[in-house]
């Protein structure tokens, strides 16, 4: 990874596109009165360099889970430690399989955290109850739902399943 | 919100999309083995729609943060109920507002849930102190550094900031 200098116009440039991934040349141009060869040859940077990862869209209200839940699972030690990370890395892997599971990550060496969304509540409490609750060999599960996001909305949108 | 029906196609449209939104009319033509006049259409309807909300871009390695972490934070019930409402949108508004913090919910009606992603170890650990664990009047605070993403990864690269 090379060490990375984005000026003003750049930032600016990834900020509007963020908001919008349409905008044209010309748009861009216009609203940070700048040439449009310049904004060409910046976007035409930052993708090549990667900063632009890549462009993607994100879902309205139909498809976004109306019904959030992060769940915390902590697994109980087992006297052969090695196993702990099999097991985890089964779990993780069983879980992101199942429809609903937007984000699933380890936090330390024996938690997992998943982010889970259906579309009403009876749906996530059922889900939970299949297919998290009956894991063997948990310590301890937690499990928050969430009432309401503050920031990053758009996250819903952007991870919800087609 | 009006009942949506998506059929086959138009949510091979919306997975493409989701890898690549700049994937061509022609190319996305070929790929589902649709004219393009078709797949012109459905992309009009699924904007119109709002099932395509919006585009966006997904930044690169440069930009996103490299340790990542999420706290639960579970707030005191004050005597007077109606504070804790208004204490809880206090502290999530401020937290939002700060450089670093990526998502912030609330959960129940006394916790707060946020997610912080800064370049390096030390730099989350001293967030942390001087942003959340002073925060006044809180009964408890959970920690979960996020050692692994095995679901959704992307999220960092659209979470990030600019």
């Amino acid at each position: 990874m090379s060490e990375i200098h984005l000026d003003d116009l750049d930032r600016n440039i990834l900020r509007l596109l963020k908001k919008d991934a349409r905008l044209t040349i010309s748009e861009l141009s216009e609203q940070l009165k700048k040439p449009e060869s310049t904004i060409h040859f910046r976007i035409k940077k930052l993708q090549e360099r990667g900063v632009i990862e890549r462009y993607t869209i994100i879902l309205g209200e139909q498809l976004k889970p109306k019904h959030l839940a992060l769940i915390v699972l902590e697994v109980g030690k087992p006297v052969i430690e090695d196993f702990l990370e099999r097991y985890i890395s089964y779990i993780s892997s069983t879980l992101s399989a199942l429809p609903g599971v937007l984000f699933v990550a380890k936090s330390g060496e024996d938690k997992i955290i998943a982010l889970v969304g259906k579309n009403n509540k009876d749906e996530l409490v059922k889900f939970i109850e299949e297919n998290i609750t009956s894991i063997p060999n948990l310590k301890h599960i937690q499990i928050f739902p969430i009432t309401e996001i503050k920031k990053g909305e758009d996250l819903t949108g952007f991870l919800a399943e087609v």
